[in-house]
């Protein structure tokens, strides 16, 4: 397992993030000396991944704290780094009702790990034995600060012996599957094939394919999961080939606030991601309606449909 | 359009090919002077598009006649260069059974412009006034050796003011959308935008596709279809939003031979086309089965389910 604060982690006076847009060629540290400095690496995608940016939105805040920046600019700056993802609002809410804000970023730095794991041990028991995984993007340690989310149930399945092989979609355009998954399949030793995010479609009808697991930046209240662009073809192409299709994210992920995902903002990204030749658009994210998802698996368990009922009732207690 | 003799021709000893994996930042000419050259970039995808490649297959030939090489070696190693598109072996043989094989050459490029602006008639007539089209790969004047596929309908549909606007899938690994297909659109003062390929289920569920039109690059006799990585997905997502999904293809690409979509090669690429730092996998096409697929209009009209039917009975005419 990546260690926790080789991600990222709060020294005195600065936050320090690896800086995954440089990754997998080169291991390299980005230093962020203000609130201003991590919402930009946040942005920028230096630090990517629901959990993730929350801790890293968290040790931003408390950044500040320590140097007596505006709270409620730096509050609202880091906030705005990034819309969908529900873990950026919830950490830097979590970080300003403390005492000490630094300790309790990470505090929760540590809770989000250990939510990982927990959550790996549950989605890991609905992986059938001898199985061919397929994800998207990443959801590693990078993604969440260490362990991961669906890659963290996934290496956990492999250690356990229950996973043959993983398909990694590449995940256009910032190729996140490609870069980051396969580099931490790499140093984990998980056999896996990367591949175009057009070619999943042929691997399910193929019966290539046993199961998906992907993470989630927001849960809507009825279940209905925003997640990086291209996941809900798969939960599609999934459904129609009797494929089940998991969910995987810490609770700091749900929002009982949104309904439905329709409410969730999606992030338009910089068209020159896609091509800087010709006119192009850039969603980062799409929504799965909940009708497509086999089960939400989260650190208190795998919760199935009515999700309206299953994630309330979980996260509410 | 483009000129069909500036996209490939037969000179008195060469066979002059527009270098496509150039574009869209260089026109440059790439000159074979064998049948083993031409059939080398038929591979490379110098020239590419199951059209194009025919014609280019049956220059080669031509050449190889006159320049007295081994004709069966000619036959055989451009019949090997790539093995989906059902269009190679087809103008191999028409150029191999012609007294003349320059001559029957020639014809058959004009043969096939003729074709792509018929189906181009029949085929706009399924867009709707107003419409937002979504495409896959390049299935222009590049892949065609002029006038265009599923392009060509919709420039016609443009031309005659029922199109708004072209989504362009960029089609990954290879980019041939991102690269030819806006680059043709562009040329045309088609209004488009270049998106990745996994975003393609999202402007599908949010209402932005009137329609999709892809091309193939064999058709089986039962229907079934194939065609670049990543239509299949195209056709599924197609049919959950009820979305028409219609495939422009010359008669030179039915093959009645192969009963049905499994038949069908598929042929597998350099996975370093999708990531050399990884293992990777580089299926270059998949198959879309006739149940997802609205119609596939050819230059003799527009035929409908049961294609088993409809399509045998049109090209057997």
């Amino acid at each position: 397992m990546l260690e926790p604060d080789r991600i990222l982690r709060l020294e005195s006076d600065r936050v320090v993030l690896l800086d995954q847009r440089r990754l997998p060629e080169d291991e390299v540290e980005l230093v962020c000396r203000s609130a201003a400095e991590v919402a930009a690496a946040i942005r920028a995608l230096a630090v990517r991944g629901a959990p993730a940016i929350g801790i890293a939105g968290a040790y931003g805040y408390a950044l500040a704290a320590r140097r007596g920046e505006d709270l409620n600019e730096a509050f609202s700056v880091l906030a705005g780094a990034r819309p969908t993802a529900a873990n950026l609002v919830w950490a830097l809410r979590e970080a300003r009702a403390a005492p000490d804000p630094a300790a309790r970023a990470s505090e929760l730095h540590a809770e989000e790990v250990e939510r990982c794991r927990r959550m790996s041990v549950h989605a890991a028991k609905l992986v059938a034995p001898g199985s061919c995984a397929l994800t998207h993007c990443n959801t590693g340690g990078l993604a969440t600060g260490g362990h991961g989310t669906a890659l963290g149930a996934l290496m956990e399945a492999w250690a356990e012996g229950l996973l043959r092989h993983v398909f990694v979609d590449e995940t256009r355009p910032l190729l996140q599957g490609a870069r980051l998954t396969a580099w931490e399949l790499e140093s984990a030793g998980v056999p896996h094939t990367v591949v175009a995010d057009a070619a999943a479609g042929s691997l399910l009808a193929g019966g290539e394919v046993d199961c998906v697991f992907v993470g989630a930046d927001r849960v809507a209240a009825n279940g209905d999961v925003a997640n990086k662009i291209g996941t809900y073809p798969l939960a599609v192409l999934a459904e129609r080939h009797e494929v089940p299709f998991y969910v995987v994210a810490p609770t700091s992920t749900i929002d009982l606030e949104t309904p439905t995902g329709a409410g969730i903002p999606i992030e338009e990204r910089d068209p020159g991601e896609v091509t800087s030749r010709f006119p192009a658009r850039n969603p980062a994210f799409d929504v799965t309606p909940a009708e497509l998802i086999s089960a939400i698996v989260t650190e208190l368990g795998v919760h199935r449909a009515p999700y309206s009922q299953s994630l309330s009732g979980a996260v509410a207690a």
